[in-house]
């Protein structure tokens, strides 16, 4: 496992698997160099059997602050006034997070600061999100000209429309509570308290089969996107498929005997 | 008319039709005979004019545990492993889960207490629900190992996708009041005015006409599935249909004439 | 620019455009006259440069009282019983409200009164809207025969299912309050506030760059109807033309060197 200064990566005996944003300087901010990081770790993460969940945190005021704006506009120095830089940088971030959301291991995100841009993108890109109750969030892309296009797509995949266009056409802030009750976050703590209760979720999923988790979590995404005759027709089949599974075997007989599980790959 | 044990079926003069699961022994699981009983009673509702409304309802301290896993696990015993069986039970399910997205008839849960794995789902396929601020929700199949896939369908319709897989990953329990919240229930009620509650809500749907309750009830399920341009042509067309109905002739007659309308199936 | 008696136009130095239904006489109901009213004042704004901004606003109790009952029962006396005027009308008011969903400028709502059936589905159709505390909205279809089919089109992308059954199967009135709860609207203020709010969220949005605002709430509506990897592919290509725009090349300078940015149309 390869560790670089920008992000952090510590794995627990629980299958824990900690990604630390470690750039507080430049708030945390994408860059290329963060975004190649971030691609690669999770790719691991999903990869690796030792890993049963994610943990996105962060060191620093802010969890991150979206793109780089000073590489950004760097690349405007090229002949194509930076086209090709930019539609190369969206393509890559575009990948990490979809990357999340296709990765077989739970995500969550451990919100400590302010989440803008393309950092409101990635929480709202994780399966899950605690927030502590000082974070803040916003897509201020319409203070700088730049509509955050985008974020919106995770974005309007988490909360109802009305909610997610004041966040765009205003810019303005929205606090960690406000998430909490339009469904950006699932539930917000206090600072000190957040690292523990991240931990504590993430450890009672770390508990359950990783078939199973990426079985269903791949099922979730994939059913949204159809309509309900298809979905029923898709789930259905997952379904059977899993109980044919050993895990599930396991996991109903332990429950009828009333003992706990053993599954598989633990 | 029949009655079975396990699913009583009661109409009353308003036309609210009360099926009650009555398998409380077996936390009224949705056994392959309580499935058979509810699709028929379903669809028997559906076609029958003097039904107006459905209130599915339950005895004991579960509103339902969702599917019998004795039942599933007995049918490991085939040749197949019970892949056959497993398709069949699925499918069944499905089917009657879509069976009140489909049926022309209003259905309204009334949650007494708790609704687990397809018992969730049956709360979250019925057109509304009322709950017992004592009910309790989950989709707890990630601990025996069986991903809560089926339930997710209906689930992930009702509730934010965060709140969703919250409930889909950790598989805790849910309280009615955080049900009520995220949009799975519409309300929550004191136990012992829950009955009342229920049937207030339904007798009031019950004095509208069933042709326009059939016609708007189908046109919100198709149309939800669409594009907005599609969706707007498509419920146009359902409007101008409407409009031609006696049934709208005659309300918007008596509205401007200030009298109560009556309904052509009345 | 055009004035009539039934919609109100005015514009002021900030780009705000005011257009005031004024038909309190009828509740301000969206005969064929203020449909084609509206539909004029928001093609315009639309293609007005000056105009940054709309709020649609109202004089009276009532908000919009829906669709003109006496005009659509009126036409009930040709051959065909109608079918061809409910046919124009319906799609004349399907495409007033489609239309503020195209028009490249943010709408905002200003609901003083009720907001009922087709005058619901105008507030649900503005991307924003901020309510009295004591307006009342509901979609009472089921009253008269007719089920608000065309409206829930619009209140079904806003809120939850269930929250937007209750409504049009009961046709009960939802409290300004609870329609913020649901996602009907942004947020409540006290009613001599009403005014005053709308115009701060209008003045903000009306300070960032047209440009900005109408590539972003294009993409907003695009986006949205698309699976997630072709929503994000689609995002990216607006993202990449946005930052080769003028205007994002100066807010983000004027960002990096912490000045205002001077917008080109402005």
């Amino acid at each position: 496992m390869q560790e670089s200064d920008i992000l952090l990566r510590d794995l627990d005996d629980d299958g824990i698997m900690r990604l630390t944003l470690n750039d507080a300087r430049r708030r945390n901010a994408l860059s290329e160099a963060m975004l190649g990081e971030l691609g690669a770790a999770i790719a691991e993460a999903g990869a690796n059997p030792s890993v049963r969940v994610v943990i996105l945190a962060a060191h620093g005021a802010a969890f991150c602050a979206g793109h780089d704006l000073k590489e950004m506009t760097a690349g405007r120095s090229a002949p194509d006034r930076g086209k090709a830089y930019f539609t190369k940088v969206m393509a890559l971030c575009s990948g990490v997070m979809q990357s999340i959301v296709n990765c077989p291991k739970p995500v969550i995100a451990e919100v400590t600061g302010i989440a803008t841009a393309a950092g409101c993108q990635l929480v709202a890109s994780c399966d899950l999100a605690i927030a502590a109750d000082t974070a803040q969030f916003s897509t201020p892309g319409v203070h700088i000209g730049l509509f955050c296009s985008t974020p919106m797509v995770a974005l309007s995949r988490n909360v109802a429309g009305k909610h997610a266009m004041e966040m765009l056409l205003t810019g303005d802030m929205t606090s960690a509570a406000r998430a909490a009750e339009i469904g950006l976050v699932n539930r917000t703590v206090a600072p000190d308290a957040l690292r523990e209760a991240t931990i504590e979720m993430a450890r009672k999923i770390a508990s359950k089969s990783s078939m199973t988790l990426a079985t269903g979590k791949r099922a979730f995404y994939v059913q949204r996107e159809l309509q309900l005759a298809q979905a029923y027709d898709y789930a259905s089949g997952v379904m059977v498929e899993n109980m044919l599974a050993r895990d599930a075997e396991e996991g109903i007989g332990a429950f009828i005997e009333k003992r706990a599980p053993q599954w598989q790959d633990k």
